[in-house]
């Protein structure tokens, strides 16, 4: 193991990063098992890196294409004859953490043993309690599962409470709240593994929502981001460093125009002024940023980055990617 | 928490019984969410009410019926147009996993909670070795998936490889091996997360059926017996106990017939008589016996026990249930 204390030239907060929690996209995991088996090689290779560098990682990641591909086959199966169970959003959001969790972890202990590095990939079936009078539900917006027609979508609101919006003239989908992440459920054990070396697969999706009720948890209908729910995460297990992994090496402002501008770092106040100038699209960059700000902003060292998978390891040695600072 | 050694009437190894790995039926946990949400509810009273008692608890569990309506609603949905990828059986086991152990896990916290029990529930995602040259991959005889037409079914054997089984008339069915569990690919992290006090639950639905390559463990179509991998995880964990849950309170022989006899208890070789004797059925009460002698009979002083979840607590007293013993 490299002391990174020597590497001078390397990112540092405080003269050492150690934990970092990378939240992964699930788009970069591929539409089928066949893609993101073959994706997830890439992913584990350059975690790896990361890991033989001394890093503590611990992964939180997306599952858009995936719990979308398992609630829209098993809508599709329950209404059309196959006589399988309709399958409730939570329950379909534990499924996803199953499937990517699998594959991420199978990928990741072959790299390690691979590399002889000691620990083990594990995956955690993680809950994330939301506020049930999180504004976000009154205002569902976020489409899921399968198509309907008008009338089975005025059916299925009358029968089961669910919103419909229509979609583009393709129909009408179900929509569901993206409420903030309150607290991780399982976050005690997650600490555990963590603090024991292991490399931790949590937050699938941005964690199955629940609500607490006397009876327990419930989960309930609704999408948190994952980016939100790495925040959350890096904060409570006091992480080092956020790090956001997506498709672009750096953040820009001015995004695809001519005058595009690729930033190296922002501090808080030039974020805040950089979203309210509109430079952050909604669902995409914006709310990348603003888990990063809500990091930064609420640990006394923390420090935010958002690169590519690819620019990782470079990142870390402050050679790229998009940093954000207090100040 | 109790003093074990003051309750002599306790079941006991040597004095004390503490760690005790449960087999869960998949079928004990229903066939649609709602009603694995009410089952799994009864579940965690009485895995708390051991956990109270002072034992450590590791769960297995079977997942029949869900493993077969996510398999199904994935065949179906692919076959049918609904534009989600075929998701091969590994993947679906991987599914199975947590969309079972979100359930689980939430009741049991629940419990543990409520009863101010320290301690978490966590599922891990978790694979299980098989020998790629396992004799039952010759004779793969365990139907899964949806039914066919024998045209389909054919055509699936020539691009898929896949073979299929004319499952009484009702059409074409494909048929997976049933490999014995070598190894618990996660076992060093259970054993980390069961040595913390956790109730860990694991090898769900038998474990997700592995095989090693030179590129690391990749998946395998086959459905590995859960009382199978429960021995082995009991073995694996040095439990004093193996004890599968299952529809009736004790082992029968002569079942269903009028000189039908309860057992109280079998030694290794009475319980091997019985099978030679043809008592227990195959794919019901033999692979569980079969299960309790390979754990008893590689272990020193392990004991099995086979019940119903109902009599669990009145058989750790020793005042029920069928006791597999050495001698």
């Amino acid at each position: 193991m490299i002391n990174l204390l020597t590497h001078t030239a390397k990112f540092e907060v405080n003269g050492i990063v150690k934990r970092i929690v990378l939240a992964l996209g699930g788009n970069a995991l591929g539409h089928t098992p066949q893609e993101q088996l073959a994706l997830v090689k890439k992913t584990a290779g350059a975690i790896a890196d990361l890991v033989e560098d001394g890093y503590e990682i611990v992964i939180g990641h997306g599952n858009g294409p995936q719990i979308g591909a398992v609630q829209l086959a098993m809508d599709f199966a329950a209404a059309h004859g196959a006589k399988t169970p309709y399958m409730p959003l939570p329950e379909c959001g534990a499924m996803s953490q199953g499937y990517i969790g699998y594959h991420l972890q199978q990928a990741i202990a072959f790299q390690l043993q691979s590399r002889g590095i000691a620990g083990h990939a594990v995956s955690v079936i993680t809950q994330v309690a939301v506020d049930k009078n999180d504004r976000a539900f009154q205002t569902p917006a976020k489409p899921i599962g399968m198509f309907y027609t008008r009338q089975e979508a005025q059916r299925m609101e009358k029968e089961q409470g669910f919103v419909f919006m229509e979609d583009a003239g393709r129909g009408y989908r179900r929509v569901v709240a993206s409420p903030e992440p309150v607290s991780i459920v399982e976050l005690p054990v997650i600490k555990q593994l963590v603090d024991l070396k292991n490399i931790v697969i949590t937050v699938g999706g941005g964690g199955i929502p629940v609500i607490e009720t006397e009876h327990g948890y419930r989960g309930i209908a609704a999408v948190i981001d994952k980016d939100k729910s790495c925040a959350r995460l890096a904060r409570d297990l006091k992480a080092d460093m956020l790090m956001i992994l997506t498709a672009v090496e750096k953040v820009c402002i001015h995004y695809k125009r001519e005058n595009q501008q690729e930033l190296d770092s922002m501090t808080v106040p030039q974020a805040k002024a950089y979203i309210e100038q509109g430079h952050f699209a909604p669902g995409s960059m914006l709310p990348k940023v603003e888990a990063c700000l809500s990091f930064v902003e609420q640990t006394a060292n923390g420090v935010a980055v958002i690169t590519s998978l690819d620019c990782a390891k470079e990142a870390l040695l402050g050679k790229t990617g998009t940093k954000i600072t207090k100040a």
